[in-house]
C-alpha cells in the first residue's frame, strides 16, 4: 500500500485498459478528489449481467479524505456509477449545469435526490477541495457542456481532458478552451491526463456540423415520413434534427423514454432551441401528411427493447414502419451492438422502408492530430493516457513520443496503478485495489467468477439434475435415479441416451454400495464422473452434472 | 409444394438472409444439381452451438433426382457442410482441382474419402447432369481457383457467379474470364445469381497486389521477428508473404494446424511457390537472428484456441513474444470477432510486440463497381442478388435496378423460396422446407429451440433446484426442502436470502398437503410460482427454478 503523504498520486480507477466505466482519483496527504464515476456494460462473458462499475473499496476506505467527485460531463460512461457509489461515499458532486440536470434524473430514480449535495461550477470558477484547487476548460463532445479539468496541486498543474474533440465549428458556437490550454501550457503543466478513444484513428475528426448538412439534405428529399434515430444525449445533433424539421415544415413526434428525458430537460435548461410548435405528440402521427412528420426515436445501437427496434419488428404501440418512411439512423455501431443494428436495419428494409444508415454519423473523440494539438498546447511534462483499451493507450503514448515527450515520463496505467509524483518527479508506486463491480439486477456485487463460470457452463451444454434416494439403514437405492435436462438435449429424441446414463448411474451406485462407499461425497463425485464421461463419448458435450442424494 | 415437372426452379436453401452456409438448388423436372454447401458460424443466441449447416430435408426427399453437388470454391461457407450432408446424400461433388483437394481434407477427418466420388472440372469442360450442362468460369476471390458455373438449362442460360471480386493484377496473373462473361451476355442469359456480400461498400475493391505491396514494405523495415496472421486459406497473401520472405533473406516456420493444411495441399497442387530452403521448423527459430525469422501462424480472427492468440496470452508451447516482435495482422475482423481480436491485440502490445492491425488486407468480394460490371456483362433478364443479409439482397437489387434490370424481374429471396422460370416469365412459386441445422458436438439437429431458451434463461440468471421428499402415505415432509442454486448467486453472500426462500417452500408445501392438494403438477407449480416471484423481489433476477418432489 502506497503512502501519499506529500506527495500527489493519480490512480486510475476505471477506464484504463477498457472503454467505459472512467474515474480517476486525484490524492495528496489528506485530501482526495474523483473526477467522474461513470459504468460500462457487460463484456460478453459476463453473463446475465447488467451494468458494470468500478470497484470503489479504496474510496471507501478513506471516506474521510474524499472531498467531491468532479464530473465532466452527462455521458453514462462517466455519470452512470454515481447513484451507485453515493450511496456508500456521500460526498458533494461538482459539475457543469447540463451535467448536473442529468445527474438529477438519475438521482430521482435512485430516491437519492434529497442527500446528495450538487454544486454547479461557473465559468472561471475556482474550487477550492481540501488541497486542490479546480477549475474547468470547456471542450467539444458529442454532448453538450463538456469540461475537462485543470487541477492545481501542491506537485503542479495537471490537465485532465475527459473526453474531448476540438470542432472548429461547433454548433453551438462554443468552442473548446484554446486560449485557457494554452495559457496551462506557458504556466507548466505537470502532467497531461488525456482521453485516448480514438487514438488509432489518423487525421482530424469532423465537425458535428457536417452531419447537419447531411440531414438537412436528407430532410428536405425525403418523400413521406422521416423516422430518425441518434443518441439521446447527443443534443447538438438533435438540435440540428430539429432545426432541419422546421425548416422543411415538418412536424416532430418524440419517442424512447431517454430521447424525451433528454430533449425536456435540454429545453428546461436552455441548451436545445425548439419553436412551440413543432413538438407534437406521437398520437397525432396518425392524422398528419406523412410529407409533414419528423420522429425521432431512440434506438440507434439496436436495442431490443428500444422504441426503433420494436417499430422494425411491428411490435411499437403507436408507430408502424410504412413503404414509403425513410429511417435514418444517425449513429455508428458501439462495439458488440453490429449484430441488433444489423437485424434492425434488415427488418426496417423489410417493413418497406428506405433505411440509411451510414455516413450520418461524427464521432465526439478527438483523431490523432486533435490528441496531438491537446499535447502541443499543454505541453506537459508528464504524460498518461486514459480512457481507452490497452492498445489505444499505447497508440495515444507512440503520438506524445512522436511530439517529443520523453519516453520515461509516461506512463499507461492498468487499474489501480498509483503514479506518484514528488519533488518534480513521477514513479510507478504500486497498486491500490481496484476493478470490476457487477450489477445483477438489485445485487451490487454479488456476482462473482464463479458464478459467472457456472452461467458459462450453463449456457454451452445446459445441465443434469440426477437424484437419487437412498435408504438411511442398508444405503440402497429406494427410488431413482432420475435424470432431470435442461438445455442439454431435446429429450424426446434422446430418450435412449438418457435411458443409458440412467442405468449406468444406477450401476455405479449399486457396485459402490456393495463395496460399502457410502460418502456422498465419493458418490456424487462417482456419478458426475462416470455420467459425465459417458455424455461426452457420445455427444462430444460436457453438460453441468448435479447430482443429488436423500436419504430416506 | 411447388410442381417442378417442365419448369426451371432455383431454390436458395442457404446464404440469403444470411452470411454463410450458401446453398443453391437448381431444379428441373426429375433433374436437381446444388451449387456449394457451406456452413456458418452460430448466431450469438445459439448458446453451445458449434457449427450450423442448411436444412437439407427437400433434397433428402428428392434423393433419386439429386445429379450432384458442384462446388465454387474451398471456403467453409461454401464447402463446410459437406461432410454432414454427404453423409446422407451420398451425390458426385464437382470441383476445381484446388477445392477438391480442400474438400478430400475434410471427407479424411469424417472418414468419408472411400464412399464420396469427386470429379475435378476442366478448363472449358461441360458436364452433363441430368438436364444441365454445366461449365464454370474463373473468377477472382480470397482463395485460388475460385469459380462461378454457367448452368444451361431447357429454359436458358443461368450464371451462378459464388464468392467474386474482378481483380485487374491478380496475384497468379489468372484474370477474371471477362470474356467468358460477356459471351454469356451475348447469347442471352435468363437469371443472374450473384454475390451480394459487398453490395453496401461502394467503389471498387482493391487488388490483392495491394497488400503484397504493404507486406513487402512491413518485412523489409521490421527489426526483430515478424509474426504474421492471415486467413489459412487466403494462398495469394500466403505467396505473398513468403516471396516478401524470400526477399528480405528471412526463414519461415509455419504454426497453427489449418495454416499447416492449406500449405502442404496448396505446395502439392503447385498453387504455392516456395523455395526448398525457406521453409523451417517451428524449433529451428530459437537458434536463427530475429531478423531471419518471419512465423506465418493462425488467429487473424483471436479465435481462443489458435496460434497466435495463445502467443498472446503466452501460453504457446513454441513461441513465446518477445519485445522487438513485430506482429502484422493482415485480416480484417469477421463481423462477432471484433472483441476477441481487440483482446489479442492488447495482449501484444502488452508483452512488447509492435502490432500492426490496420491496413493489411482487401476483401475478397466485389464492391459495387464490381457488382454493377458483372450484371453489365452478363445482361440478365431476371436477377436473384443472394449470399447476404437482407439489407445487402436489397442494395445489390437496387444496383441492378440503377443499371435498368426490371425491379419486377429481380427476386430477393429468402430461405426456401422457389423462383420458377417458364416460357422466358418468372415467378415465386411457393416454398420448399429449408432453414438451419445447428451442430453441437456430435449431434446434428438435436439442439433446437427449447435447448437454446432453456440455455438463454440458464446463462442469463442460472438455476435453482429445490428439492424435497414427501411422504408417500401421509403427504408430509420427510427431508427438504434443500434448495441448491448454480449461476444464480455467490452461496455464501446470500445464506439469508436462500434460508427465507428455503422457509417459503416449506410453508408453501405444508399449507397445500394440509389443504389436500397432492398432485405434483400442482405442487411444483406452486413452488415455482412462489419462489419465483420472492427472488424477483429481492433479486430481481428469474433463475430457472427445478422443483424436485421425491416420495418415501
Amino acid at each position: 500500500m502506497p503512502k501519499s503523504k506529500s506527495r500527489l498520486a493519480i490512480v486510475p480507477l476505471g477506464g484504463v485498459g477498457e472503454i467505459g466505466k472512467n474515474m480517476t482519483l486525484y490524492w495528496y496527504g489528506n485530501d482526495m478528489i474523483v473526477v467522474d464515476a461513470g459504468l460500462k456494460f457487460p463484456e460478453e462473458e459476463m453473463l446475465g449481467v447488467d451494468i458494470v462499475i468500478p470497484d470503489i473499496t479504496f474510496l471507501v476506505e478513506n471516506k474521510e479524505k474524499v472531498r467531491g467527485i468532479f464530473v465532466t460531463h452527462g455521458h453514462e460512461d462517466h455519470i452512470g456509477g454515481l447513484p451507485y457509489i453515493l450511496k456508500t461515499l456521500n460526498v458533494p458532486v461538482y459539475g457543469t449545469r447540463l451535467t448536473l440536470g442529468l445527474i438529477e434524473n438519475k438521482l430521482k430514480e435512485h430516491n437519492l435526490l434529497d442527500t446528495v449535495k450538487m454544486h454547479t461550477i461557473g465559468d472561471n470558477q475556482q474550487i477550492q477541495a481540501g488541497v486542490f484547487s479546480v477549475e474547468y476548460f470547456y471542450v467539444n463532445h458529442s454532448i453538450p457542456d463538456t469540461v475537462g479539468f485543470a487541477i492545481h496541486t501542491p506537485e503542479g498543474l495537471v490537465v485532465h481532458t475527459g473526453d474531448f474533440k476540438f470542432d472548429q465549428t461547433p454548433v453551438d458556437g462554443r468552442q473548446a478552451d484554446l486560449q485557457k490550454l494554452a495559457g496551462y501550457g506557458s504556466q507548466g503543466v505537470l502532467a497531461l491526463v488525456a482521453d485516448s478513444t480514438n487514438a488509432e484513428r489518423p487525421g482530424f475528426t469532423p465537425s458535428e456540423k457536417s452531419v447537419g448538412k447531411t440531414i438537412d439534405h436528407l430532410v428536405a428529399q425525403a418523400p413521406g415520413r422521416i423516422i430518425l434515430s441518434t443518441f439521446a444525449s447527443n443534443i447538438h445533433r438533435v438540435q440540428q434534427v430539429i432545426t432541419a424539421a422546421e425548416r422543411y415544415g415538418r412536424k416532430v413526434a418524440i419517442v424512447g423514454r431517454s430521447m424525451v428525458n433528454n430533449i425536456q430537460t435540454s429545453i428546461q435548461l436552455g441548451y436545445l432551441n425548439v419553436l412551440p410548435s413543432t413538438l407534437i405528440d406521437v398520437d397525432e402521427i396518425g392524422r398528419m401528411d406523412p410529407d409533414k412528420v419528423l420522429i425521432l426515436s431512440t434506438g440507434s445501437q439496436g436495442e431490443p427493447m428500444s422504441a426503433l427496434t420494436r417499430m422494425a419488428r411491428s411490435a411499437h404501440r403507436k408507430v408502424e414502419i410504412m413503404p414509403g418512411d425513410t429511417v435514418i439512423l444517425a449513429s455508428h455501431p458501439i462495439p458488440g451492438n453490429e449484430k441488433f443494428i444489423s437485424r434492425t436495419i434488415d427488418q426496417l428494409f423489410k417493413a418497406g422502408a428506405n433505411v440509411i444508415y451510414q455516413g450520418v454519423h461524427v464521432s465526439g473523440h478527438g483523431s490523432q492530430e486533435e490528441l496531438k494539438l491537446m499535447i502541443n498546447l499543454t505541453r506537459p511534462k508528464y504524460f498518461l493516457p486514459v480512457h481507452g483499451e490497452f492498445r489505444m493507450q499505447r497508440t495515444h503514448a507512440n503520438l506524445a513520443i512522436d511530439l517529443g515527450v520523453d519516453p520515461d515520463n509516461i506512463f499507461i496505467t492498468e487499474l489501480g496503478d498509483v503514479v506518484e509524483f514528488e519533488g518534480d518527479r513521477a514513479r510507478f508506486g504500486g497498486k491500490v485495489p481496484a476493478g470490476t463491480v457487477m450489477i445483477d439486477g438489485l445485487g451490487v456485487g454479488d456476482v462473482g467468477n464463479i458464478v459467472l463460470r457456472d452461467r458459462k457452463l450453463l449456457s454451452q451444454d445446459g445441465i443434469l439434475v440426477v437424484v437419487v434416494t437412498l435408504s438411511k439403514t442398508s444405503g440402497t437405492i429406494l427410488s431413482g435415479p432420475d435424470i432431470i435436462s435442461r438445455g442439454f438435449v431435446y429429450v424426446r429424441e434422446s430418450e435412449a441416451l438418457l435411458d443409458e446414463a440412467t442405468k449406468l448411474v444406477e450401476s455405479t451406485l449399486v457396485r459402490m454400495v456393495s463395496d460399502n462407499i457410502s460418502e456422498w461425497s465419493s458418490l456424487k463425485t462417482a456419478v458426475r464422473d462416470t455420467l459425465g464421461r459417458y455424455l461426452y463419448e457420445q455427444t462430444r458435450r460436457r453438460p453441468m452434472i448435479l447430482p443429488i442424494i436423500m436419504e430416506a
